[in-house]
C-alpha cells in the first residue's frame, strides 16, 4: 500500500516537469449552485490532463537498470502521451499500444513525444496480448494507466497541491474511472483534511459506485459515457483505498454531464472533456450536499475533438 | 485627448470592480511560432469580455448629478453587458438598445444585470434614432461603446496591467474593431514601453487598416467576418489615437482567424471568441516580425455561441 508521504515523495519527484496548476472560480456558478466552488485546473497541466503526474512519478521512480529497458502500457487516451512524455524527458523508451480505432490527435500525440505506437485490434483481450508480447521482447516496464501504487500516488499530488492552495474545504468532488486520481487524492484528503470526499461517475459507466456500496470490486461491465475517460473500469490497488478514504459515490446521466460542461465552457471559460464535468453535474444534482459550502471539484483534463463535441 | 495618468486614474477608479486577469503561456505553441507568446487573459474578465473595463470607468467618472439619469447605448455584443453591470454597481439605470436579431444570450446578459432592453431594427439608422430618443425621454448619459475618451481609458488599463505582468516585451498584438483597446493601450505603450504595437484585424473589415495607411478614417465600409466583435467602423477619437501609436496594421483571412482560434482552444485550453484569435493569426502569418520575440497578445473576450462554431 502507499502512505501520505510517498504522496510527497511523489511530489517531490515530478516537481520540475509538471504545472502548479491554478485554482479558478466564477461567481456566476457560484450564484447559479449557492456554493463556493473551486476548480483545480488540471486541464492545464502538461499533455492537458492529471495523467502527467502518475506517468511521470512512475518513470522518475525507476532505477537506472529498469529504466534502460524502457516503459510500455495500452492506452487510447490521455495516459499513452503522459507515459511517452515522461520517458522522454527521462531519455528512455515508451511502448504505447493503442487500439486500431483510437483518434488520430492520441496517436499524433504520442509520437510527438518520440513514442513508439503499436497498434491492435480494439478488444480488451488484444490489447493485453499486444502489450505482453512488447514488455516480453523489449523487457519494458510496465505503467499501468491506474492499477499501479507509482501512478496513483503521482495522480494523489494533484489534493497535496489542493490544500497548500486552499483554505478550509467542505468537501472535495473528484471524477472517478479507473480509480488512480481518487484513490491517491482520497488518501491524502483522509489524512490531511476534515473535508469530505466524494466521487463522481457516469450512471452509465457505474462499476466504482457498485463497487464501493457492495463492498465488491466489479469487474463485468459494459459502460457507455459521452465520458470517455472514464469508461476504464476500477482498478484492485485504486478500491481498497477507495473504500477506506471516500465518503460517497455520486452518479450523473449522460444529459447531467453535458449541461455541466456547457456551463464550465460558458462560465468558466475553459475547454474540459465530458470526464471533467462529471464533477459540476453532481453538485448541480445534489444541492442538499453542497449548499452553502466551499467545495472543491477537480477539472481532470481538456483534451476534446473539436469537431465532435456533444453540444 | 487623454494622457497615460488619466489612464491611471482609471486603474484606480475600476480597480474594486474587474478582475486583473491572468497571463497564459503554453511551451507548444512557443514551439509551434517561434517566439515566446504571452496571451493576456481578458476573456476571463467580467463579462467575458475586457469591455468590462471601459464601460466601469464611463459610469464611475460620472458625477452623481449625470449618475442619476442613468447611462444608455446600442450594443448588440459585449459592451451592453458591460454598462449594464457597471450601472448596476453604481445603483442607476442602464438603457441599451439592442437590434431585433440580436442573439438570446446577448439580451439574457443585459436584462440579468437589471439593464433595460429596448429593441430596434437592426439597421443603424434604427439604432441611432432609437437611443437619441431613449436620451432624451430619460436624460441619460450616452456611453458609446467605443468612440469615448472615457472607454477608451478604460480599455487602456488592460496595458497598464501588461506591463506590470509582464519583463521586457519586444512587441504587443491588439485585435482592432471600433479601435478602443488599440488606442487606450497603444497610448500606454508607446509612453511607457519600447516594444512595437501591431493592430490586428479581418481582411473582411479592413477599416482601420485602411483609414491607418490612407491617412483618412474610412467610415462607409461593408464588413463581414466570423469575428463579429470586429464588425464595428473605427472611432474618431481612436483613428486620432491609433495613428500615432501603432507601428502597423495586419490583416487576417477568415480561414486563419477560424484556425487560430482552433489552436487557442486545443492548446491553450481557453474558450475564446473568434474576434481574440486575429491576434495568433497575425504572429503566424508573419513569422518574420515574431521569431525569437516575445510578443503579448489580448484575448478580448470568450463569449461564443457553443451550439454555432465555426469548426
Amino acid at each position: 500500500m502507499i502512505l501520505v508521504s510517498d504522496i510527497e515523495a511523489a511530489h517531490d519527484r515530478i516537481r520540475p516537469y509538471v504545472h502548479q496548476t491554478p485554482i479558478l472560480t466564477s461567481a456566476q456558478l457560484d450564484r447559479e449552485t449557492g456554493a463556493k466552488l473551486l476548480f483545480k485546473a488540471e486541464h492545464l497541466q502538461k499533455v492537458g490532463a492529471f495523467k502527467a503526474r502518475g506517468a511521470t512519478n512512475a518513470v522518475f521512480s525507476l532505477s537506472d537498470a529498469e529504466a534502460g529497458s524502457g516503459v510500455a502500457t495500452h492506452s487510447s487516451g490521455n495516459h499513452g502521451a503522459a507515459l511517452a512524455r515522461a520517458a522522454q524527458l527521462r531519455g528512455i523508451p515508451a511502448h504505447i499500444v493503442v487500439p486500431e480505432n483510437a483518434r488520430l490527435a492520441k496517436t499524433d500525440a504520442i509520437a510527438g513525444y518520440n513514442g513508439q505506437v503499436i497498434r491492435c485490434e480494439s478488444t480488451l483481450a488484444a490489447r493485453e496480448a499486444t502489450l505482453s508480447q512488447v514488455i516480453a521482447e523489449t523487457g519494458a516496464t510496465l505503467v499501468h494507466p491506474y492499477d499501479d501504487l507509482r501512478v496513483i500516488a503521482g495522480q494523489g499530488t494533484t489534493a497535496l497541491e489542493i490544500l497548500a492552495q486552499t483554505d478550509q474545504l467542505d468537501s472535495i468532488v473528484i471524477p472517478v474511472g479507473g480509480g488512480g486520481l481518487l484513490a491517491g487524492s482520497g488518501l491524502v484528503f483522509r489524512d490531511r483534511s476534515n473535508a469530505l470526499v466524494y466521487g463522481a461517475e457516469p450512471a452509465t459507466a457505474d462499476d466504482a459506485y457498485r463497487s464501493f456500496k457492495s463492498g465488491v470490486r466489479v469487474t463485468e461491465h459494459t459502460p457507455k459515457t459521452v465520458a470517455d475517460g472514464l469508461q476504464t473500469t476500477l482498478g484492485e490497488h485504486n478500491f481498497s483505498i477507495i473504500r477506506d478514504c471516500v465518503d460517497d459515490i455520486l452518479l450523473v446521466t449522460e444529459a447531467e454531464i453535458v449541461a455541466a460542461m456547457r456551463l464550465i465552457w460558458s462560465r468558466l471559460k475553459q475547454v474540459v472533456e465530458p470526464s471533467s464535468a462529471v464533477t459540476l453535474a453532481a453538485v448541480l444534482k445534489h444541492p442538499e450536499l453542497f449548499k452553502d459550502q466551499t467545495v472543491c471539484l477537480i477539472l481532470t483534463g481538456g483534451n476534446v475533438d473539436l469537431g465532435d463535441l456533444p453540444f
